[in-house]
C-alpha cells in the first residue's frame, strides 16, 4: 500500500495535529486521556466530540458535578496584550460552555502577566482588557452569573500569592519556569491564586474547579495543584482539574501560531482583506496540480485551513466530516476550499463585530476602566 | 605603656562597639561617615551626637531640608514577631526625633516580612502589632502627623512590590538574600515599596526621605536605592537617604542580642524581675577582684552595661561621661552600676507601660484589628 493509500483508508477527520507525545505526557505527567469519559458527559462540546481536548487532570469530579447538579466552577482568563485571537476564541467557547453547564464562572484578565511578560503597564492592559471582555460577553458569556476581574485589582488573589509565595523554593520556580526575573515568578504566583480563587471562601470555599487550556500551560497546573496540596491544611482547597486542547499549527505551516509571525494568524478585529490574504495564502494539504488533487485527493491532516475550520468555524460535525470526505475524495480543491473558508470566517467575523460594539459599555463598567 | 594603661589613656566615651570594617563599609559600599555632618545638624539626637550613628548616605539632603523648612519624610517600621526590645526601641526612637525635626512620618508594620521570613500568620501578626503601636505611640510617636500601616493591607506599596518586580533579576536576589523562597524575595520587594511610599503621588510625590536603620539593613537599602533609579523615569524618586546605627552586643557577652538567646536581650515587656536577673548576670567591664577594680578601673568599652546604658537608658550626656569616668577610675564597681542600672531600666519600663495602656484602644483602631 502506498503512502497516499494509507493516507486514504486511515479516514479519521480528527485525527489533525497529532500530538506525538500522547504516551510521554500520560505517563511521565500524569494527564490522563479524554477519549474514555466522552460518554459520560452529558452534553460534550464540540472539542470534546472531536478529539481536540485530548487530555485532562481529575476532570471525572467535573463530569459527577454536572451529572449530579453539583456545585462546581470553572476559570480561565486572557492576558491582555492584544485582541482576540484563535487560541483566546478556544478558551472563551469553553469557558462559555461550562458556564452553561451549571459552572460558577471566573474570568480573568491577566494584567499583571502581560506587564510582568510583557512590559505592558497596567493602565494600557485596562484599555485593551475593555476590548477582550466585550468579545467575550459578543460570544455569549453571561456577565451576571460570572466573576469577572483584573488580577492587579483583585486582592483575594494577590493574598492568596503572597501566602503560596513562603512555600515556593527557587529550584521549582527555575525548573518550571527557568532564570527569569522575579516580576515572572511573581506572576506565575498570582496565576495560581487565580486558579484558586474560586475556592476561596468569599465564593463559597472549597470545590471542584476545571481550568480548560492548551497543553503548553499544563506547568501552570501542575504548580498550582502542588500548592493546593500545600495549603490543603489551611484552606481545604480541592485540587484543581484542567482539560487540555491542542494547539493549532500557523496558517503559514508553521508549528504555532504566533504574534511574532503574523503570516501565522490572524486577530479577530484584523481588517477583512487582511485576514482573507491570509487564509488565501495559508499552507494546505494540497496537490501540486489541480489534476493531481482531483485524482488523489488532498491531505486534510496537514491542512491550516481545515483546521480552522475544524477547530473554530464549522459547529456542525457532519459538516466538518463532509468537507473532510470532498477533501481526501478530489471533489473540493484548495481555492474553492480557502474561498468558503474566508466566508465563514468573515461572516463570524462580521456578526461578532455587530455583537461586541453593545458590550463596549458594559466591559468599560466591568473593568472599572474609563 | 600596658594595656590597661592604653585604655586609661584612650578616653573616649563614645568609643564602645566600635566597628572594626569601617573602612570597607565606606569603600566598598559608599557609605559615608556621619560625623563631619553633625555641627550642621540644628539639634542631633543623642545616637547622632554618641557616635552610635556612624555612617550615612545621601543624608545630606535631609539636612538641607531640616534647615530649610523643607520637605522630607521618614520611614522606619517594625516586624511584628514579639514585643518590643532594644533594637526597635533605637528605630522607634530615631523615627520620633526627625518626626519632631518636621518629617512626615510613615511607620510600617512589616507583617508580610513576619509571615515570610518567620512564618507569622498575618491574622496573629495584626494581634503582636497592636502592642507594637502602643509601644511606639507611649514612646511619642504622634500618630496625627504619622502614617501607620500594615504592608499586607497597603496596596500602594504591594502595586510598588509588583511593578518592581519586573526589573530584578535573580542574580540580584540571589546576591543579596541567596538561595531562598520566593516568599522572602516578595517581601523584600515590599520592603523596597515601603520605603518608597513617602514619594508615592498620594503622599504629593518625590521627596528626600530618610531611613534611619541598624547597619546590618543596608542590603536593603542598596536594593531599594537601585531600583528608585530604575523607576526614577516612571516616577521621578528621589534615591532614598539613610543613616546606620551600631548594633548593641548581647547582655551576655555574644556577639549580637539574638531571640535564639534569650539571656542576651530583653523586652520591654518582660517580668521585671526577670529583666533585673538578665542584667545582673550580663557580661561586664570588670576586674577578677573588687579591689583590683579598685585600683585599676573597670572597661566601659567591652562592658554590655555600660553599654545599655549609652545606647539607651541614660539621656543626658554627661551622666554618660561621669559613668564612664566613674568606671574607668575604679569609682563604681559593677554590682552598684548593675543596680543602679536595674533601677533606670525598670523605671523606664513601667513608665512605658503605665503610658501604653492608654493607647492600646488607638493602635487597634489605626490598624483596624480587634
Amino acid at each position: 500500500m502506498s503512502k497516499n493509500e494509507k493516507e486514504k483508508t486511515r479516514l479519521d477527520p480528527w485525527g489533525i495535529t497529532e500530538i506525538q507525545d500522547y504516551e510521554r505526557l500520560y505517563r511521565e505527567f500524569g494527564i490522563k486521556p479524554f477519549k474514555p469519559l466522552l460518554q459520560e458527559i452529558p452534553e460534550p462540546n464540540m472539542f470534546m466530540r472531536r478529539g481536540i481536548i485530548f487530555g485532562h487532570r481529575d476532570f471525572e469530579r467535573i463530569v459527577e458535578a454536572i451529572k449530579n447538579n453539583g456545585e462546581f466552577a470553572v476559570l480561565s482568563g486572557i492576558k491582555p496584550t492584544g485582541e482576540f485571537h484563535l487560541g483566546t476564541l478556544m478558551t472563551a467557547r469553553e469557558i462559555i460552555y461550562f458556564q452553561k453547564q451549571g459552572a460558577k464562572t471566573f474570568y480573568c484578565v491577566a494584567d499583571v502577566e502581560a506587564y510582568e511578560d510583557n512590559n505592558i503597564p497596567l493602565e494600557k492592559s485596562g484599555k485593551i482588557a475593555v476590548g477582550n471582555i466585550a468579545d467575550v460577553l459578543a460570544l455569549g458569556l453571561d456577565p451576571k452569573k460570572a466573576y469577572i476581574y483584573r488580577q492587579s485589582k483583585e486582592m483575594r488573589v494577590r493574598d492568596f500569592a503572597l501566602i503560596f509565595a513562603r512555600k515556593v523554593t527557587l529550584a521549582t520556580m527555575k525548573a518550571i519556569y527557568g532564570e527569569r526575573n522575579i516580576g515572572l515568578y511573581v506572576s506565575a504566583l498570582i496565576q495560581a491564586g487565580d486558579i484558586l480563587l474560586p475556592q476561596h471562601e468569599d465564593f463559597g470555599g472549597p470545590k471542584p474547579t476545571v481550568v480548560p487550556v492548551g497543553i503548553d500551560q499544563d506547568p501552570h497546573l501542575r504548580f498550582t495543584r502542588d500548592l493546593a496540596q500545600k495549603f490543603r491544611g489551611k484552606y481545604g482547597f480541592v485540587l484543581p482539574s484542567s482539560t487540555y486542547h491542542k494547539l493549532i499549527k500557523g496558517l503559514d505551516g508553521s508549528p504555532k501560531m504566533s504574534k511574532r509571525n503574523p503570516m501565522s494568524y490572524f486577530t479577530l478585529h484584523e481588517p477583512p482583506e487582511m485576514i482573507a490574504k491570509k487564509i488565501s495564502n495559508a499552507f494546505t494539504g494540497g496537490r501540486p496540480t489541480v489534476k493531481e488533487q482531483r485524482e488523489l485527493g488532498g491531505i486534510p491532516e496537514i491542512c491550516s485551513v481545515y483546521a480552522i475550520n475544524m477547530f473554530h468555524f464549522m459547529e456542525n460535525d457532519e459538516e466538518v466530516i463532509k468537507l473532510y470526505n470532498d477533501c481526501k475524495s478530489g471533489n473540493i480543491i484548495c481555492g474553492e476550499c480557502k474561498q468558503r473558508t474566508i466566508e465563514i470566517v468573515l461572516r463570524f467575523i462580521r456578526n461578532l463585530e455587530e455583537k461586541r460594539k453593545k458590550f463596549i459599555d458594559k466591559a468599560r463598567e466591568i473593568l472599572q476602566v474609563e
